[in-house]
């Protein structure tokens, strides 16, 4: 799958990826996916709307897939963080 | 508009919620909303892939919905908070 059109969501401020996400639609990008795991759902959430209320109102959210991934700890053994994927287009 | 198969997500712990999620689809409800605001975004998230992957594997969701809430504080002022409201189906 070609990953140059993702902004993956981690610990920094929000305007990062809102910064992020501007950058790879100025560069020709139609859909940018903000793709977030575990407790960085919610600031992927944070992240299209803040685009959208501050800086791009006419961005639309085309789709958005949730999902679950297992993650193999040496420490914890196995576990299952959930995912989701918010597609926008400018 | 008519709450009555809205889950509203906390601070509980998720098998709470999913446990929620099944009893409003036992009790006849087609349609049921996971909703959640702020930091429970993640835990909205759990929960529908916590039923789907463990209780009700055929559940579909349907829509997802991202929206912003103004908060009024006193002590610190206004605030947005990002929404989640998560359609499923069983």
């Amino acid at each position: 799958m070609d990953r140059s059109n993702t902004v993956f969501i981690g610990r920094k401020p929000v305007l990062n990826y809102v910064l992020a996400c501007m950058t790879l639609f100025k560069s020709g990008h139609e859909i940018v996916v903000v793709s977030a795991r575990g407790r960085s759902i919610n600031r992927a959430v944070d992240t299209v709307e803040v685009l959208r209320s501050r800086f791009m109102p006419n961005i639309e959210v085309t789709d958005i897939q949730l999902g679950t991934e297992r993650l193999e700890s040496e420490d914890r053994g196995p576990s299952n963080v959930s995912t989701i994927d918010i597609y926008i287009k400018a």
